[in-house]
C-alpha cells in the first residue's frame, strides 16, 4: 500500500515549540494567556495513546528514524490512521518528515519533547 | 456566589499518576499500550490553556493553595466553568481539593507534573 497522505513536515511546528521553549516552568511563574494557548496546542498533540506510542517507537528505531510502513504493525492500525497521527505530531513540531521514493520517514525533533517537559516540570 | 459544584478530590488520580511515574522516558523505551493509555489520559487533562493557567496560578498562590473564589478573575471565566476545569485537574491527580466552610481550596500535587515531565523528557 502506498503512502498517499499529504503530510507537511513540521508545519507550524517550529513556531509553536519555540514559544513553549521560551517559558519558565509553569509552577514557578504564572503562564500568560498566549503562552498557555501555545503550550496547550502542543500538549494536545501528545494527548493520545497511539501518538505517544508512535513517538516512542520512532525514537527507538534504528538511526532514530522510522518509515510509516514499519509503524502500522506495532500499533495495530491502518496506514491512513497512522499517517493521520504522524501528521498531527509533525504539525506540532515533534516529528520531521522526509519522503524518499515511495515512503515517508519520520524522525523525532530532539528538543521538542524536552521543551514541553521543561515547562511542565519543576526541575 | 456559592461553590456548588460537586468536586471529588483526586478521584482516580493517584492510580493514574502512579502508573505514569513507573515509566522510563518514552524516547528511551517504547511505551506499551497500557502505559500509553494512562499517560494520554493524564496529558489530556493538561491539554487546555485555561487548565494550564489554573495550575500555574495555584502553584504561585500564597502557601501553594488557592480558593476557587480567587481563580475566576485571573482567567476571566465564570465560577462553574473554573470549577469544571479544576475538577478535571483534580480527577487526573494534579490538584487536591479541600472544602473549608463555603469554599473549595486547591493545592498542587507536588510530584504529579514532574512525573509527566519525566516520561516526556529525555533528561
Amino acid at each position: 500500500m502506498l503512502e498517499i497522505t499529504d503530510v507537511s513536515a513540521g508545519r507550524n511546528g517550529d513556531a509553536n515549540v519555540g514559544a513553549v521553549a521560551c517559558c519558565a516552568p509553569l509552577v514557578r511563574e504564572p503562564l500568560d494567556a498566549d503562552a498557555a494557548e501555545l503550550l496547550a496546542r502542543n500538549i494536545k498533540a501528545l494527548a493520545d495513546p497511539t501518538r505517544l506510542r508512535l513517538l516512542s517507537i520512532v525514537a527507538a528505531s534504528d538511526g532514530g528514524e522510522a518509515c510509516v510502513c514499519d509503524l502500522t504493525a506495532p500499533v495495530g492500525l491502518s496506514q491512513p490512521t497512522v499517517s493521520h497521527h504522524l501528521k498531527i505530531l509533525a504539525d506540532a513540531g515533534f516529528l520531521t518528515r522526509s519522503k524518499r521514493g515511495t515512503w515517508a520517514y519520520y524522525r523525532l525533533v530532539p528538543t521538542a519533547l524536552d521543551d514541553v517537559a521543561r515547562v511542565l516540570g519543576s526541575v
